[in-house]
């Protein structure tokens, strides 16, 4: 058997332990060592790894790593870890700031920026390393089968849904922008796709929409003080927020921590692609690609694992650079040789 | 803008329509030529493309094009065609033998074979050629998504079923295997998925299922001589047909003629992919990839005419030999330019 690739975890959170997980069950990988803020706390859970302090400057002297996995948030850790990191390291990310994966206008200083694809490729590519950015479901998978449905139907759109049980899909982000609120203790927010958008889309009406006709938005909020007028301020602030809320309709319901902790503990979602067109005049053609994952953050950790395999062999080969993922021929995500390849899935 | 790329059709079928079709709904594309056995009719058909007899030697000096597509069939045609093409032309084609992809035993001379695959790469390689195989549906883009979905969730299986709508999908292969019977006018064949087979598959079960514990068989047939004995005689050749019908529930219909082309004339098909397992123990992912044909060789077209544009841009990369859909980075058969890419569906 060929050595482990080995792995460093970059951010122990609920994605970075995912990615502990899915290690696990991929028998070619190893973990090298764990990077996290809370070193003391990781090195209790996990006594034989190597864990160091993110603050540590220079611990990338001290890990010994194909490919580094980096579980921060796209809004503060990506923009600085990764550029940092690929001097070192092949990456594997989730960044997941769709608008600022290609060149951008900066809001605040209206500057044109690159972008993050951009900001990697030039740190990767000098050190001879190889950086997948963007890895997930939504950026991800769903990228690649949106491009794939719209070359296989010319002329069909492809649609992203999210939240399709009655629950709806928890999101993190969303739950985190209504925690930043004034007088809120805790929040959880569930993303519900609107059923009959979806329908119109399989009869191939290919619509414009706008983000308020495809989802509408369930939040459970636990104040600091309940009290009417507190709970009035709060629902006016959620629903007003821009980006987030403002363009949907948005249902605050207010409930104490008791009930949030007993009856919104879980991290379920999920979502589908639909792309639907026709393959000649009147001949209608649909394509749906549906993922469901009872713990959203595993789902996201399962599928940076193998791109970390797809990463170490591109780099083995001398493909540098950053790379998206429909750069990246299907069969490196496997661990199975070509023949077996063929055999099994062809 | 820059020049189209020339389309050669070997093939005028369903399927060689249906590539004609989707050549004008991609505008980067333009049809050079047609090779068919039926010159005559398609030249009247085509007035303004070159065609050309498909028995006609030396054809390939006569058309310029970049990429061949073969619409023959995989029994006969293909493994001729395939590597005598690949000595002039890119090629793609949708060789659907899955067993006689990679190496097999022979069944008649016992000789182990090194499968299309290798034939085309012996052909293509040194010729500085690139022949993309098997593409379509199934195999096509199945194998991608099974080969992924396998990737993402570490030990999920993936199942492929067919035919989910009530009526079934209709399979050309088994009905021109009813045809070959002696006494039988005409046929249509319907495969049936086994719904209660996909739930179990759903709920995580994973289970070893024989093929018939996945599809039922329908199947309408026009008699030569339609009289009782004749019926019972051809149910049962039907029934007992090795490796087409004698693992499956098969039910057999005697309708007439005028029944069959009024109510069986639509190549509708659908199938899906389906994998189901864990991330940890005990939390379930589940990916499904559906797709929905109303015209099922439109369908396997749509798919070949943007592979074409990929084997073309590999081949100006110096990428040479056979491929499978799973050695193309996905990016390669979109009409988009790579900034354009990230913008529409990273």
């Amino acid at each position: 058997m060929d050595e482990k690739i080995k792995i460093a975890i970059v951010g122990f959170g609920n994605i970075g332990h995912g990615v502990k997980n899915s290690i696990e069950k991929n028998p070619d990988m190893t973990l090298a060592g764990v990077l996290t803020r809370r070193p003391e706390q990781v090195e209790k859970e996990l006594p034989e790894i190597p864990v160091f302090d993110m603050e540590f400057s220079d611990w990338e002297k001290y890990i010994e790593a194909d490919v580094a996995i980096l579980c921060g948030g796209s809004k503060n850790d990506l923009p600085v870890q990764g550029p940092r990191i690929a001097r070192f390291f092949n990456t594997v990310d989730s960044f997941d700031n769709h608008k600022h994966i290609g060149p951008y206008i900066d809001k605040k200083t209206e500057q044109q920026m690159k972008g993050y694809l951009a900001d990697m490729d030039s740190v990767a590519r000098p050190s001879l390393h190889t950086s997948a950015i963007s890895l997930g479901w939504d950026p991800g998978t769903f990228s690649l089968e949106k491009l794939l449905a719209n070359a296989f139907i010319p002329g069909a759109k492809a649609y992203a849904f999210y939240g399709l049980t009655e629950k709806g899909g928890l999101s993190m982000g969303h739950s985190d922008a209504i925690r930043q609120i004034k007088g809120v203790k805790d929040a959880r927010q569930y993303t519900h796709a609107i059923t009959e958008t979806i329908e119109r889309i399989r009869r191939g009406e290919n619509p414009d929409l706008r983000p308020g006709e495809m989802h509408w938005r369930e939040c459970y909020v636990v104040l600091e003080a309940d009290n009417p007028l507190e709970r009035q301020r709060v629902e006016h602030e959620i629903q007003t927020m821009p980006d987030y809320f403002e363009d949907y309709r948005t249902v605050v319901n207010f409930i104490s921590k008791e009930e949030l902790q007993k009856s919104h503990s879980s991290m379920h979602h999920d979502g589908v692609v639909i792309a639907s067109g026709e393959t000649s005049p009147g001949i209608r053609a649909t394509i749906e690609y549906k993922n469901t994952w009872e713990c959203n953050p595993e789902g996201t950790a399962g599928i940076l694992v193998p791109t970390a395999r797809a990463v170490h062999r591109l780099n083995k080969e001398g493909k540098y650079g950053a790379l998206r993922i429909i750069d990246i021929p299907p069969a490196y995500f496997s661990p199975y040789s070509s023949e077996d390849l063929t055999k099994r899935f062809m």
